[in-house]
């Protein structure tokens, strides 16, 4: 007997149908012998409306609180779901994030899980339930109930599984895998059966929004394979795992984008040690991920330093950048909050200098401008306009299609 | 220093501007010098929409989903005052009823609460904190989340004053009192300035609808005094207290009206010891309250038993009542949906005959018909046919003005 964990998105609970039909496939899935903990994530756009409906009382929303509210999400698509399965004759029980043992620390919005003690869980399995978990929240010291923000229900789905040891953690969303490329914007991109967790990664930070990076991490880590799936349809989704056989690295498995990226430009810097620093662990404090950091070359020991920021938390760093970069003695900081990124991911890319050129010329040929480039051992990325983000897909897809 | 429990119901905090005039309310208590404790239930019609959605994926939700689904209710209306107060610049904090320490049995969706331990919410108050509990919520000793049941939270604010050895507990709703009858059906009906525990509770149980008899209960065991006021405006409400002199006793202190009754009949019951129990046990045991019982004057060993429960428990009652009327012998059941009660209440009043002659004669004038009659010490009940209640609590308003 096999113990299998399956996470719904929000869009495979959006309405009562939706989740009898995920209600059906976790019955098939309990049928075919196995034990089943499912971690389901709120229905539809339901976290988004409850943010809205915070905003309408409070301009800040204190963070503790919006967690609380926004825990309820879950709990009501959790509930739902065993609901149905009852219904149709299963054994099922419902449990909360605290309920499952979770733990997390006080980071409220963006907790991380620091211990799963999955007793309850354990004991409702044995007992012949279905377990349903709420996805995306925790508990911490204090017994107040934190989120693991956004796309936290597949960090808590691929904890559990790596917590109770499960054979695999399936990864139900209304894609059927993950592609080459956004198949929205470029119709005819291939699906991949199987992909390298550090692949993923690179695809997954960059926006293909298939699976939250901090799951694939996490599963990279512990071994766990992942497997992404569609829960509208049967074709077989793509499988992450650990040792994907090396001859089929050395391409390009992937071009990935994201149009909500922001750009913060701190103008004329002084060039010394911990100058750096300082911007960066200010960002840090205030829970705000940057993403791609540039420094120009220095002038006169004076330089320019940009990053990148998620366009959703550029006000917040502009704020916790000001009076830093007055500290530091720099002279301005702007930013640009209509950008995009594009990126292509492959392993062993970086010592196949090829591929960067190809990008770089695909994209002047399609008068495209670069105003940032960062390169990993397995990605290229290019910062561009957020208009030309579909043009560039697509020319870059033609481009690389014989890589593929 | 006093320490004040206030309750807003669901019309109160129904949309966020509500809301914001609720924090309005709490804040100018707090800043009288008092330490407040707020409870909220659900935000408008949540509770029940909840149920509807529950009811799209099963056609009878588990009782133990649905209290943890009905739950999320209160931590969205608690969350957002919360979040109201603390960007009016106030110290404020939510807690769930698990964080609060509500214990409770695990009869679900219809706990009663076991013990409070209010340390967390102590310790919040002495943080300088105003502390929001959510209503109509527990937890039992699986950690697993209860509801007391419709009007809960009424509940949830006494038994919360009465741990934390408040001095006062407001009440406030849609409703500025109690009234002597509903002021919807008799516009010049007077509102009370204070009432006895006791003949609140007769007004309660009977369908004013103002407060939950089980928190007029509790109040009275522990003589906690309960102001019902208005969240709307600011007119005086009504104190419920012990001790309401004698003197204005022996009146009719509220006509009382119920429109949801459902009448159950067994027919030819053998008149012998242990049917009734037999009866009553099965009910007690699928929890379903029984209102009014009447059993008729046997003839030949035979009689008829009847009963009245709320119209939304008449399918499990009719289902529960079947297999045990057969048992006994009984010859058939029989139902009625389309019922409601009426009532007058007032201390002395049984001792005062001449009131339940009045109360007859005067839906006998109005050609209303009575089906069953029962009362107390306090009361005297009549179960009519629903759709003429308005007729009749307004006769009856018309009857006993003088002895109001």
């Amino acid at each position: 007997m096999s113990l299998i964990v399956q996470k719904y998105g929000g869009s495979s609970v959006a309405d009562a149908d939706r989740i009898k039909n995920v209600a059906r496939r976790v019955i098939r899935t309990k049928e075919q012998g196995n034990q089943v903990v499912v971690v389901a994530s709120a229905m539809g756009e339901t976290t988004d409306e409850l943010i809205q409906l915070a905003r309408q009382v409070a301009d800040e929303p204190d963070d503790r609180e919006l967690d609380l509210l926004l825990s309820t999400g879950e709990v009501v698509s959790c509930t739902l779901l065993t609901m149905a399965l009852r219904s149709m004759g299963q054994k099922a029980i419902s449990l909360t994030g605290a309920q499952a043992g979770i733990r997390t620390d006080s980071t409220y919005s963006k907790a991380r899980i620091t211990g799963i003690s999955p007793k309850r869980i354990s004991r409702e399995l044995e007992k012949g339930q279905i377990v349903i978990v709420t996805g995306f929240q925790g508990v911490n010291d204090e017994l107040d109930i934190t989120t693991l923000g956004r796309g936290g229900s597949d960090t808590t789905a691929v904890a559990l599984a790596i917590s109770l040891a499960a054979d695999r953690c399936e990864i139900y969303t209304d894609v059927d895998g993950v592609y080459i490329t956004d198949p929205r914007l470029v119709p005819q991109a291939r699906k991949l059966e199987e992909i390298g967790y550090e692949e993923m990664l690179e695809m997954a930070s960059v926006g293909t929004r298939v699976l939250h990076p901090r799951a694939v991490e996490l599963g990279w880590v512990y071994g766990m394979p992942i497997m992404v799936a569609s829960s509208f349809n049967d074709s077989p989704g793509t499988l992450i795992r650990g040792g994907v056989p090396m001859e089929i690295r050395n391409k390009v498995s992937g071009i990935a984008h994201d149009f909500n990226m922001a750009k913060v430009t701190v103008i004329g810097v002084p060039d010394k040690p911990g100058i750096a620093s300082a911007i960066f662990e200010a960002l840090a404090r205030a829970n705000i991920s940057v993403d791609t950091i540039v420094q120009n070359a220095s002038i006169n020991r004076i330089t320019d330093l940009t990053f990148t920021v998620a366009k959703s938390d550029l006000n917040k760093a502009m704020e916790v950048i000001k009076p830093v970069a007055e500290s530091i003695g720099a002279r301005n900081c702007t930013s640009d909050a209509t950008l995009g990124k594009v990126s292509i991911v492959g392993a062993g890319m970086q010592t196949a200098p090829g591929y960067a050129a190809r990008m770089f010329k695909t994209l002047a040929e399609n008068e495209i401008n670069i105003e940032l480039i960062a390169t990993s051992e397995i990605r290229i990325t290019c910062i561009i306009d957020g208009e030309k983000i579909p043009q560039a897909v697509q020319a870059l897809h033609r481009a690389f299609e014989g890589y593929i």
